[in-house]
């Protein structure tokens, strides 16, 4: 019997009251997103129709380096947190590795996933601010069904435009999200004009997230009392994810757990930054030497293979314009099981920082992935998302290292949700039909090619 | 802020090292279990070719009070265990009642039920005496799921025959349980004499759970390394559950909690009978005046309904008599989305307690069951599994008589497990096709005309 734990879960009285706010210890900022008209600066005003205030403030805030959790939210996180921070004792014996592996699993909430952190907090706000509605729109269901959760909690109407082809082929998370109360179009519809537009120029199509987007901010646009949600990427999503970081954070002091690699799944980064967010921002002031490793798909690998350059955060070209890493607003990721992480572009900090080289990024094919998943779930007893996979088989290639090294490293994973409404992709696994696709250097070119000149 | 934690998660030192064994405490003991050809009680040797030794022996055991969890089923318990013991202050702030209301939510681990806590005891014991194999049958799919993980932990192979309808219904259940390395054969099916037979007489049936048990237990019969386990009703798997019960009773003593009701859903009765093992043993010594109540579908209501008699355990007639409370073995239960509770009988040592008047038991409709599920699932942020919502049901209604009469007591409720795998149930309430069905007298008089003649 080992000393530690298997499961680190932290008492009610150690969780954070506090978010890190990663952009206060920044040695450099990320550059400010322009507006799509001028190419200027945005300001809190151009955002004000479209996003709460509360949430503007935040995005812009540089200088607070913790951003207090409010009384009535903190009610909500302690319903559904802490996560368990987990000693992967069984997968290193399976490995035969000297390294010390744990992981932060953010999968034991009914929405499955590290969504919840934010979405709770953006109705939260949202309540505060005296709306009565949110739109947003949902592909893989994760966010949709996280955000049904907290709506519900609050009392906040919600309408969730989700990708049409997803809405067929997922009934479940419909069907948990309307349990929920949430209202769900299937995108592009006819509830607004540029889904309108959209049917009438492709009648058949099965809709994409930029077109699901595109229509969430037009109902949001329109009513006094209604704005629209984001689930990633921006820069206030990470600070509300920093609740695992900073868990994580706790959880090791207490139990002198020092970190030599942390690792985490990256689709637009709120896990992944919310994950290391207090750890980095003691690297940047020289307390540690952390390795920070960001895993993607190689089916869609704007880290790996994208350019850093400003770039709309839609296909639809609607929306602010962000400094990041991308493979350009019109590029098509190849068909990938992780949904999540089918994103062109990643969050404006965390390209920062992988500019300014303090993370690393790799990318797998998926077949890779879901045999790692598979040997995960097997001796673990947790079955994984697509996405989190990532962040495990990279876990594991480290782990094997250490053993082919005889080094004793301890690395953290960030495992970001549960696979329960994923079975589709297990299922195409177990019988073999799953297939691998990298984009070739001409499919990423036609991608690039979309990008907006700027710079 | 409340004073009391939102979540009592048990520090790993706290966890019980042993079940609760409640045939030691009763002051009587259930009638023995008779051999289906001589109507003798059952000797050991009769059930070994069927179950593994050490099961045999714990079914057996009426004089240890308390049996020791081996230190190597330990290791996978503290993996997956201890399950939060919730307050559930949103749920009461709802109902505006001065009860105090917690849960026990068995639903934290990847199969999403306590199912696994049974399954992992009885996989272990089987490595354990040398064992290569196992069979089981599955109809809902959470034991099948549990019985697959716990496989894989110990490395044993495992054929599940499940109910034919439910594996076309519910591929994700099936896909699961092969992730896990799990081997499906929808039954019936032609790989069993019983099988074959029933095919000849029927060839278009989507099976039944006895038909599965019969072929499960063939197979197991036929091999020299292979036993057949069940999932509920036996008193070994009631021991195993207790651990449920123990964990409820430690955080009650550290916390202060003095339980007034308890209550649990009761299929089989394994999940009940472990939440309340503990308390009730206190009960029969007089040291407490807990209620104990039983919840179960108006469809299927075998204590609030049945008759105390000996009944076989499965439809096709094969396993040893239990003396128990049983609508009869040929009892056809009408459609119910709650699959787990859709058995004819119940566990001899709830029957017994029940017949002696130490727990109550109430019968809801299912309608009336889900709509306490989703007001559940709105303000305490879980989707509750159908059979798990019984329980949540009754503990909302004992807690608005609390209410009315401004009473502040102390109810305890088990929630056994998720929701995730039974959204088609969620789809048919949310869409208003949802119907409840109760057996009249005469269906109930045709199930009992199925009762062996014993008494």
């Amino acid at each position: 019997m080992n000393k530690l734990p298997y499961r680190i879960t932290l008492e009610e009285k150690d969780l954070p009251r506090k978010w890190y706010n990663l952009k206060a210890v920044m040695k450099e900022l990320p550059p400010p997103p322009l507006h799509p008209a001028t190419l200027k600066p945005c300001k809190p005003e151009d955002l004000k129709p479209v996003f709460c205030e509360k949430l503007i403030e935040q995005e812009m805030n540089t200088t607070d380096k913790y951003i207090e959790i409010p009384e009535k939210l903190f009610e909500f996180y302690r319903m559904i947190r802490p996560s368990p921070l987990i000693r992967a004792y069984n997968l290193e014996k399976v490995l035969d590795t000297p390294a010390e592996i744990y992981y932060k699993f953010e999968g034991t909430n009914t929405s499955g996933s590290h969504k919840l952190n934010t979405a709770a907090a953006q109705v939260y706000y949202a309540k505060e601010e005296g709306l009565t509605s949110l739109t947003t729109e949902t592909g893989a269901g994760q966010w949709g069904t996280a955000m049904a959760m907290a709506c519900a909690y609050y009392g906040i109407d919600l309408t969730v435009y989700m990708v049409k082809v997803s809405a067929e082929q997922k009934p479940y998370r419909k069907a948990v999200i309307e349990t929920y109360g949430g209202k769900i179009i299937p995108s592009p519809s006819d509830t607004t004009e540029v889904g309108r537009k959209i049917l009438e120029e492709n009648p058949g199509t099965g809709g994409s997230l930029g077109c699901a987007i595109s229509e969430a901010i037009e109902v949001a646009l329109k009513s006094k009392n209604c704005r629209y949600v984001l689930g990633s990427v921006l820069d206030h999503v990470l600070l509300h994810q920093s609740i695992i970081g900073e868990e994580t954070r706790i959880a090791c002091e207490k139990f002198g757990i020092e970190p030599d690699i942390i690792i985490g799944c990256a689709g637009g980064g709120s896990n992944f930054g919310g994950l290391i967010a207090p750890f980095i921002g003691d690297r940047i002031a020289g307390k540690n030497k952390i390795r920070f490793i960001g895993v993607e798909p190689a089916s869609c690998p704007s880290l790996t293979r994208g350019k850093y350059a400003y770039d709309f955060g839609d296909t639809g070209k609607t929306t602010p314009l962000l400094k990041m890493y991308t493979l350009g607003s019109g590029f098509i990721p190849s068909p990938n099981h992780a949904g999540g992480l089918r994103y062109h572009g990643m969050s404006p900090v965390l390209s920062k920082l992988y500019h300014d080289g303090y993370i690393e990024a790799c990318a797998y094919e998926q077949s890779k992935v879901f045999e790692a998943a598979v040997s995960f779930a097997r001796c673990e007893g947790i079955l994984p998302a697509p996405e989190s996979s990532h962040a495990i088989k990279a876990a594991i290639d480290e782990a094997v290292k250490c053993r082919e090294a005889g080094e004793k490293k301890t690395i953290i994973f960030g495992l970001s949700g549960t696979g329960y409404f994923d079975l589709t992709a297990y299922m195409s696994y177990n019988d073999g039909t799953m297939t691998d696709y990298i984009p070739s250097d001409e499919d990423l070119e036609k991608g690039f090619s979309s990008l907006p000149k700027v710079d």
